[in-house]
């Protein structure tokens, strides 16, 4: 049963914080490898570029051996099918997140049965981080080097006003 | 990193039905090893003892090659200590379950940095199926052979009435 | 199709407050005939037992032409049926409630699929009656006479202190 | 009291889902009459004008002869007094479906006093279909034949990419 | 410890209601002195300027002595901060509101630990008025006077059609 | 406007833990006065008596000055007029909490209209953190030294086995 722990963590990432981070290194210890996977949102207007966003990711993870970092599009079930992952890795804080969530996973299973979806629960202090919140902080002048990597406290900066 | 991925189940099954049945063979897919635990749960008045509920048990899930079956009392972080377990397994159906769940993983996160608790869902047909339930329709003079597991409608039978 | 919407609202109107009244009366103009269940529950203590409650149902429903009460022990689903009724009246007030609500209408589908469970609100007045809060607040000396009809006033007095 | 149950089942229907569908059957089962009442939303962007929803509700609906379709735009809560309706109908789903629809229900009844919401439940294999993630799933390549009737199939392919 | 209780009670007011109103003659009654605090939002598409809104709010507060109306950008901690406030105060209808309010409290707490957020509870007659409804009611020409103050009525009239 | 925010913080405290006494030390920062009052709940089994949880309580709140301790039994509502307070002080942790808090609240509105209740959050590192859980944590032989205060761990301690 070697290898058959693939598992993928989806998201925008954009950007990636504490508790993204947290999550993914909670994640690592349980499974054999973890794809944190960037959804590229062509439609949606982001902060940052995909590739922007996985830069930051990968400078953030790469102390962790069995972490990698991709982007797609489409399908997240197709993308983890062509992966030959097993496992969607989902973190949930609040009720309204779970329910969310819950709706996706059930989704999820009906498009490929084999797909399951797992829960893990974020560190307590990142229970209110998310990335809407550091980005409206950081719009407002308020300082945010607690909540997000420092590589992305430097991007931001580096954006100027957003 | 092989045999990393002892998981546990915990779980007062008074008695086993369809829907932890479920959530056992999805998780068996996912972990190396899964040790199902009764709670004996001395103190409260059980429908089966907790003989009883292992041997259903045991019954329930011999097609799982990695799934065995054990009881316990006292602290199940000391439990998953000894058992050398990492992660505690837990099916979430509805939001209320989630809100109860939610403490009890950062309690024992608390207790037990090192132990990580997942959730999975059980397929949406045992969403409502709970043993409480289950006993209160069987009281009732209701039909449970949906509900549970074969072994567990004989047992109820020779039971008697509840 | 005359007739085909017998309905049946159960509880335990342990005792019967102006919240059940007003689903009540809502319930009275949606279909033809509603009848008021109460659950015997001859397990548990209840302080009324089912002949009072019964009795001042009846009372404070009299001015309802299309409702009648009955009592009835055993599965509702099968009480449901031998009254031909394809509907049961549930009301709901809180988010707590109706996750409770959902798991019972999803079970009793499974048991029987023809009968439907409707919700409806209460008056937002009555959200936050129950009957264990009026016995709570009468067995420590509070006026009740706003959240319960009058004859249930006088019942509660007649027992004293409970 | 005859003709008294007219029901009206609001949504946006872009497109009808067979949640939708389930719980139009249900409705019709319990009402004397159920009006469909597909709101034009002229403001926002949609998939399918009025007409070619209506037209797809319409071909769906054809086998339930107390059920019509219609639109509407303005407050529901005059379409409901024009039709004559006491009712309105709506399918709950998940806890915050449930939040969002009772602040609905209750600002309709301060609207319009005599006008009574009742919320059903879908069939569980519908608890997590919404037009949204139809519409999501759709765009990005994925099968949802199983989530909404064939004609909008077909009508989606019509449309070519979404 | 006089004039330690300075409050802030931060919203769009976009516009005021009832439920607003009724929540700062609440707040009014606690503390020493409450700050109506309009965010500006220069961002969003309001339906009033900020001036507008503020000159409806000071109509609607000036029987309240210890109430001041004032706008502001930027974060709210920093406002807070200026004004030597101490408290954050929030309505709360549902669990929905909560789960955000909960979120933002944390995070306020987070970047000002002094600063304590508290809730309240509107009146039941006002659970569910949210300046959205009114804005869409109004929009469809339905009548909102018993949902928002006078003056409100007024200005929505003085616009037009919106 | 002196004196006038006497506030009541109400509660069972049996025992008292770290996340009741996080919220003390927040609301004294808040109200002129806070009493902490001990529900002597005569008819429930409690692990310590009124008197013990009384001196528990007075021993971890006297570094502060404005709080004081008392137990009481009958309605709230009536020990909080006999105190001139006009604030129910409550913590909110979960969403669970938050739906029975409010038909509380709602409920001691009825009773006694001039009487409000705010809620305040605990510090996160106290969210799970319940007199109840503290219990069963120490009867299965858990440490609980960083949940309750010093004086609970010597009085759980010289109960011996509980």
């Amino acid at each position: 049963m070697s290898g058959r722990n693939i598992s993928i963590y989806p998201g925008s990432f954009d950007p990636l914080t504490n508790g993204h981070l947290d999550l993914i290194e909670r994640g690592a210890k349980l499974f054999d490898q973890l794809i944190v996977a960037i959804l590229r949102n062509e439609g949606k207007t982001s902060l940052f570029t995909a590739d922007e966003r996985k830069e930051m990711l990968c400078a953030s993870v790469k102390h962790l051996a069995n972490v990698s970092v991709e982007s797609f599009d489409g399908l997240l079930v197709r993308f983890a099918a062509e992966k030959g992952a097993r496992v969607i890795l989902r973190g949930i804080r609040a009720v309204s997140d779970y329910e969310f969530e819950l709706q996706m996973a059930l989704m999820n299973r009906k498009l490929q049965p084999e797909l399951e979806t797992v829960f893990m629960l974020p560190g307590e202090a990142y229970s209110y981080v998310s990335s809407r919140l550091v980005k409206e902080i950081y719009r407002l002048g308020g300082d945010v080097s607690d909540l997000v990597p420092p590589i992305v406290v430097e991007r931001l900066k580096a954006k100027g006003s957003i």
